[in-house]
C-alpha cells in the first residue's frame, strides 16, 4: 500500500490557491479570516469527495473520520490549515493533506483498521489570536476568560471573527476531548530548519519537540549627545544589549545541550538617532531546548549575565516572560513505530528533536505523540520560498501512511 | 562693563514662548516653520527696541548691527535660533540672545568700537532641511541644486517653505560674504554634554571643534526559524553588528585619542520578530575627534572590524559614508583672548572641545572663530530639561561682552 502522490500535489497546490496574493505570491490564510474559512469549507468537501464523513467541532476544527472495527480510543492524525501572513504552501497544510490521503488509500484498501482513525485540522495553529487555539480547545485548556478576551495584532476580537462566520464561540468549550477516548497523535509537518536538506535525508523521526521561553527585557541607561559626552560618562542601553548578546555563545555553551538555540530577534533602539546615545534597548529573547532542567539553567545564567551587565554599565534593567512552553517527549512506542515504518521503506532517516512549536506539542500533554518531518529546502518556511520535493513529500506521506496503520492496528 | 542678566533672563523666556507647546513642553521652531518666523520677527523687534540697525540676508539670517570707527574687518557673533522639535530654551538662543545684550552694553556705553560688530542668528542650523543652511550661505557653500532639492523629512521643499513666507530662495547665494570684511566669529553656546558641569566650572573656552563621520551600514546574513536552525547553521545579523559593538572600545584605544566618541545610536533589525534569527541590521555609527588624521585612523579600523566579522559570520556587509564634516580649530588669537577674559573675570574656566557641531564650525573654514560654552545640567540638551543656571550664564555672557571688546578693538 502507498500513498498516490499525484491527489497529494493536486490538493496542496488546489488549497494553495486559496488566500494566494499575486502580488508578493504569498498565501494569507489566517486563522477566521475569509480565506480561512474558504478554505475550511474546500476541506469538508475534499472529505466528503473521498466518500469519509466530515465533522466540525465547536472550535471550528475540521474532521474526517475512518472508522475502525472497535471502540478502542482512537488514532488522531493531522495538523492545521491556517497560515502565517506571506506563508508558503506546506506549513500545516501537507500534515492535513497527507493525512487525508491516508485516510483515502485505506479506505480504498478496504482494511478496515482496528481503531478509528480521525484526521483533524486544527483552527488557528499559526497564532493570529495567540496561537493553537484548536488543539488547546480538544486539550481543554481554553476558558471563557480566554474566548472573552483574545484578539488578534490589530485587536480584532476572536469572538467577533468567529460570530461572523456563523461560530458560536463559547461552543470552542464543548470541543474538549476525553483522553480516554483517544490513543495518540500523528502529525507530519515540513522540518521549517535545514537539518534534513544539509543531511540529503528524506524524513526525520521526531523525539522531543522543544520547550521556550521568551523574554522581553528593558535596559534603561540615559540618552546624550553622541558628540558631547565623553565615552566614560556615557550609560548606553545599546550597549549593554551589545554585551549581552556577546555573552549568548559561552551562556549556551556553559549552560546549554547541543539542542539549545538563543535568538535576540528583535529589538528597538531608543530614541534611534544618529547622534544620539541609545537612552533605552527593549528586546526580545527566545530560548529553547528539549529539557526544562536545561531551560532552567538557561535562564539563570541569562538572569546573571543581564544583572552583571546592567551593574557595569548603570543600567536599569527588568524583563517580563512572555511565554513558557515546556518541551515535550514523543511518546516512545510512536517514535520507534515511525523509524521502523522508516526503516521497512527503505528511507534515510534522522532521529532530530522539533525546533519549533506545534499542535503535536499541545496534544502531547494529553496523550502520545509522534511527527514526521520531511525536508525543507534551504531551510525556509513562513514564506514562499517554502518547499519540499515532491519525492520527499511522497516518502514522508509513506511513512504516515505506515504508522497509522501500525498504530491503529494493535490495540496494545 | 557688564551684561544685564534680567535683560537676558526676559528675552530668553519670552522668545521660549514661541513655538511652545502645552502637552510636552517642548519649544518646536524649526526652520520656517511659522513659529520660527515668529521667533525671527521678535528678535527684529528687540534689536530694533535697542536702538540697533536690523538686517536680514537673502538667506533669513537676522543681523544686528553697531558701527565701528572704521572700515576695518568686521568682527561677528552669533547663534541661531532655529530649533529641533522639543527642543529646551537655550540651545542656539542663548548665544543670539547673549550676542544683543553685549551690543546693547557696548552701545550704552558710549564707547565706539574700532572694528564693527555684527550679531547674526542664522538660519537652520539645527537641520530641518539638513542643517546650517544660514553659515553654509553667508560662508558660499550653497549652491542652486541644494537650494532647489533641500526637503525636510515629509518631503517639504525648503523653497517652497521659504517662499511661503515671503522669502526668495534664491537670494540665499547672494548672503555669501566676502572673507576679507569679516574678521573672526565668536558663538557662545550651551556645552550640551556633562563636562562643565560634573567639573563646576562655569565656562569653557573651545580649542577645537571636533569633526565627525557617519556611516550607514548593512550586514545581511540570512533570516531563519529561531527553533528550527541550530546555532552553527546561523547566519545571524544582529549577531555581527553585536560583534561589532564589542569591538569599539577596543577600536577607539588602539586609534583614538581621548576626544573620540563612537556611537551606535540607530539600529533596525529585520524582520524583528521574536521567534526569527535576523536576516538584516541597517544600523548607524557616528564617529567624532578634533583631528582628521584620528579620523582616518579610525574609520580604517572600523572597516576593517566590519570585514572581518562579515567574514567570520558569513555575512554580507556594505556602508555608505552620511557625512564628513572636518574637525575645525579655533583661532589660537580669539582662544586666548577669551582666556585672558575669563581670568580677568576670575571665573573657573575649562578649556576643552565641542563635541556638537555649531555654525562655528561652518564659520571656521573661512574665517578664525572662536566659542564660550557655558554648563549643560547633567550634560542635557535638545529637550525640555535643558538648562544652565543663570551666574552661569551671566559669566559666560561677560566673557562674551569682554572677549567681543578686545576683538573688535585691536586692529591687529
Amino acid at each position: 500500500m502507498q500513498v498516490n502522490l499525484e491527489r497529494i500535489k493536486a490538493d496542496i497546490l488546489e488549497l494553495s490557491q486559496i488566500g494566494r496574493n499575486s502580488e508578493d505570491h504569498g498565501i494569507y490564510r489566517m486563522a477566521f479570516t475569509d480565506a480561512d474559512i474558504a478554505g475550511k469549507r474546500w476541506l469538508i468537501d475534499r472529505i466528503e469527495a473521498a466518500g469519509l464523513p466530515s465533522s466540525i467541532d465547536g472550535a471550528a476544527n475540521i474532521s474526517a473520520t475512518l472508522a475502525g472495527t472497535s471502540d478502542l480510543p482512537r488514532v488522531l492524525v493531522g495538523s492545521h490549515i491556517d497560515t502565517v501572513p506571506c506563508a508558503g504552501a506546506l506549513d500545516g497544510t501537507l500534515g492535513v493533506v497527507a493525512g487525508l490521503e491516508c485516510l483515502r488509500c485505506l479506505k480504498e484498501s478496504g482494511i478496515q483498521p482496528d481503531r478509528t482513525i480521525e484526521l483533524v485540522a486544527f483552527s488557528d495553529e499559526e497564532g493570529r489570536f495567540g496561537g493553537m487555539f484548536g488543539s488547546q480547545s480538544v486539550c481543554g485548556q481554553i476558558n471563557p476568560e480566554m474566548i472573552a478576551t483574545m484578539t488578534d495584532m490589530n485587536g480584532v476580537p476572536l469572538q467577533e471573527e468567529m460570530s461572523r462566520h456563523g461560530y458560536d464561540p463559547v461552543a470552542a468549550l464543548d470541543a474538549a476531548r476525553d483522553p480516554e477516548g483517544l490513543h495518540c497523535y500523528l502529525e507530519m509537518h515540513i522540518e521549517q530548519g535545514p537539518v534534513l536538506d544539509r543531511l540529503h535525508k528524506s524524513v526525520g523521526v521526531v523525539d522531543q519537540i522543544t520547550g521556550l521561553f521568551t523574554w522581553s527585557v528593558r535596559l534603561k541607561g540615559e540618552a546624550n549627545h553622541a558628540g558631547t559626552t565623553p565615552m566614560d560618562m556615557r550609560h548606553d542601553a545599546f550597549m549593554g544589549l551589545a554585551d549581552f548578546a556577546h555573552e549568548v555563545p559561552r551562556i549556551l555553551e556553559e549552560n546549554g545541550s547541543d539542542r539549545s538555540r538563543a535568538t535576540i530577534g528583535k529589538a528597538q533602539i531608543l530614541p534611534g538617532a544618529t547622534n544620539t546615545v541609545p537612552g533605552l534597548v527593549e528586546f526580545a529573547l527566545d530560548v529553547r531546548d528539549t529539557s526544562m532542567d536545561v531551560l532552567e539553567d538557561l535562564a539563570d545564567a541569562f538572569r546573571k549575565a543581564l544583572s552583571a551587565i546592567a551593574r557595569r554599565r548603570s543600567l536599569m534593567f527588568e524583563f517580563e516572560q512572555k511565554s513558557l512552553i515546556s518541551p515535550v517527549e514523543c511518546g516512545d512506542l510512536i517514535v520507534k513505530t515511525i523509524q521502523q515504518q522508516a526503516e521497512k521503506l527503505q528511507l534515510d532517516y534522522e532521529i532530530m528533536p522539533s525546533g519549533a512549536a506545534h499542535d503535536a506539542q499541545i496534544m502531547g500533554r494529553m496523550i502520545p505523540v509522534g511527527m514526521i518531518f520531511v525536508p525543507s529546502k534551504s531551510g525556509q518556511s513562513h514564506s514562499p520560498a517554502e518547499w519540499t520535493a515532491w519525492q520527499d513529500i511522497e516518502a514522508g506521506a509513506n511513512v504516515l501512511l505506515h504508522s497509522l496503520t501500525e498504530m491503529s492496528s494493535k490495540p496494545d
